[in-house]
């Protein structure tokens, strides 16, 4: 244990002081395809090395090819943290090595998964009809919901979404041989009820903060049409679900209690490390009636329903630890503030967007993400975003709607300030003069 | 920081602490479904807490509701590791937070993947046709494998393997709405090929190591049918593929070179903490063509093949660092001797019960798992199990063949000792006594 003593101390340092130094480095990865690949020895060592060893080709060899997530200047996609206690929660679950099964496996394991699931349905203000489990991603979640849906209505072989719901559902239709129709939306990028046609569908994702520009489909409205058509209601709300815990932002998740199954993503704006992301259905039965499988070897003397039951995966981590760790560590005030201040600082940079001539804001912003651009070509707007990334100094993203190219500023980092949204601000105007 | 320093100190000797005295810990949790739940709040905090509070509370609520799979005494299902230098190697990951999911958003994360899973292939004597990437559980893996089998073949809906195969592929096929056909085997619990009628397959699934027993499939035999008929051959090495590592051992793997794909577990049997799961393929343009989906939003300038095109989640924790930090703190010899010495104790232990009258070994044994029987009822197995395993020193489990329950013995833990083993069969023969 001298060995892991020491060599945890030296592992810690290191992430405290990448801690403190990330927002000097290049926010994007400016490595070339193949060199970090090239850097490595071709094949693994045939003796020991020492921890540290490790540590070192960490800094030089590894680091240069990281995109920093966890720097308060990256704006792209849908931006995260690993907060701190969600961090040392990870080393305490690799420490235990829990491997979820069955609850004998790992009780705690099972029941703080359920547990703090618990806390979390209260937090964002939904039934208690409701129980949660951890998948591993989205992707995972959706999957697992359309195959419950689908084993409900064998009869149906059809998935609606809207054009601007998130690809993991298209990606999961492909997986399970559904089709996908996809639905087209008003000038607010939201899902038109009255087009889609839910009676052939076993399926219908509504998604309340889409991954384009977190567009609110009309949750009651498809709630209603899928009610009549006895059609299963997925609520995507991977990115935008966390800001229910807002009391003036809880509006925009009207109608998703009538869901089937909702998923919200903690380690997108919760500050769970990756991966973590929950699954809540009000049809747990449906779930272990799709899922449950307990072959004998795996049979056991006491009668706890396993969460092997529930999910796509036989064996899960402690994934559960971190999150209860962050819901704690922050409490339901502190996580309440982060995100309230994520939204006002995206406002922030909306107005200044909207009030800078030759510039224009091209979707409505409802939570932590602007979209926008430059009123020139697209090519321009491209050239431009490249500019500003191979700057280093922010990391933003695009999409692409209205058939324009569109940029992309999310913001939700933790340790993202007032000053870091100014320093996207003055690099996007500077980049654009220099065009 | 000075939080993440002294939380993190804290956090890091609770670990050393824990892994110290893990030992003397029951192995398999005494606590009654729902006792952990009890004692937990129902709410989360509305004011933030210590971490502090939540290491107290880790001690005194939740490790009596864990079963300590880190510990040496751990001989149920198949024993693993979470060994130091990947325990530190999470805290590492976590700190990163790097969020895989094209290329660019951590080529360092993509990169080592794929050079780590080239060590690893290249440690079990696999030709450089096979091409990694790494999933959270081989469910995910065989579930990713038919998936790809079933997009070759749509035209066929039957999924084949041994009636001992792993439930997992019994799931994916439920899942993917595949029949499944199981084969019969031999004396030896070997999948007889000859029974098996690939024509109408999308894909077999042969097993190197059953979960029940261990047995190896004839792969050669039914690599040669599959080939015959264009059938899909995914061979589940999940916990034996890391023996084959060891040179006396690598005979048992003959054949698995022509399957399609493979997945072989380090969180199983090579000491990295839960969760990584390998999945090679010699197949990699088809795993592209089923999954690859990348929407406008995710377009980038370089043209590098994104890990996210070849499996089912579109973004992925930075697994790699655990794997590639044990590959070389243990190095080849390293891990080749420990493997060796389990597949030694569990022969040790196999002699015992094969000396001792009133007990037999009921499968033949190949790696490090032991089937046996104490030569009395079924009833009494499963009774002397559960005495066993309320004893706390040691943690077995059971299984089913042969229409007899069937106690399991797995060595696995890298902390094991011959000592520990001798326990396990000192508690067996007394409790035995006992009954």
């Amino acid at each position: 244990m001298s060995d892991f003593r020491s060599d945890g101390a030296l592992a810690l340092e290191w992430v405290a002081s990448y801690l403190e130094r990330v927002s000097e480095l290049p926010v994007l990865s400016q490595v070339e395809p193949g060199a970090i690949r090239a850097a490595l020895p071709t094949a693994a060592p045939d003796e020991p090395e020492p921890f540290a060893a490790v540590l070192e080709d960490l800094d030089s060899i590894l680091v240069p090819g990281l995109t920093h997530w966890q720097s308060p200047r990256f704006f792209a996609y849908f931006a995260t943290t690993g907060a701190e206690p969600g961090v040392l929660a990870e080393l305490l679950t690799a420490g235990l090595n829990q491997v979820g099964i069955l609850w004998r496996t790992s009780p705690a394991l099972q029941e703080l998964e359920e547990v703090t699931l618990d806390w979390l349905r209260q937090l964002v203000g939904l039934p208690d009809a409701f129980t949660g489990h951890i998948e591993d991603t989205a992707s995972t979640g959706v999957l697992a919901a359309l195959i419950v849906a689908r084993s409900l209505r064998p009869d149906r072989n059809v998935l609606v979404c809207s054009e601007h719901a998130h690809s993991v559902g298209e990606k999961a239709a492909r997986m399970l041989g559904l089709d996908l129709r996809k639905v087209s939306t008003d000038d607010e990028f939201r899902m038109r009820p009255e087009l889609m046609d839910p009676d052939h569908a076993c399926a219908v994702v509504a998604t309340v903060g889409t991954t384009g520009m977190a567009s609110v489909d009309p949750v009651p409205e498809i709630a209603d049409r899928c009610a009549a058509a006895g059609t299963w209601l997925h609520v995507d709300a991977a990115y935008a679900g966390s800001a229910a815990i807002v009391p003036e932002l809880r509006h925009h998740f009207a109608g998703w209690e009538r869901a089937d199954s909702i998923g919200l993503n903690p380690h997108k704006w919760l500050g769970v490390p990756m991966d973590c992301s929950v699954l809540w259905t009000q049809r747990r039965d449906a779930f272990r009636n799709a899922f449950s499988l307990v072959p004998e070897f795996l049979r056991s003397p006491d009668d706890a329903v396993n969460l092997s039951e529930v999910s796509i995966p036989l064996g899960r981590r402690f994934r559960a630890l971190k999150l209860w760790a962050v819901l704690r560590c922050y409490g339901r005030s502190g996580l309440e503030e982060r995100l309230r201040e994520h939204v006002r600082l995206a406002e922030l940079f909306e107005g200044w967007v909207r009030d800078e001539p030759g510039w224009e804001v091209t979707a409505p912003r409802h939570f932590s993400l602007v979209c926008f651009r430059l009123d020139r070509s697209d090519e321009d707007n491209e050239r431009l975003l490249e500019r500003v990334n191979g700057s280093g100094e922010v990391f933003l993203s695009h999409t692409r709607f209205g058939d324009r190219y569109q940029l992309r500023l999310a913001v939700g980092n933790f340790r993202t300030t007032e000053e870091d949204v100014r320093l996207a601000w003055d690099v996007l105007r500077r980049e654009a003069m220099a065009l």
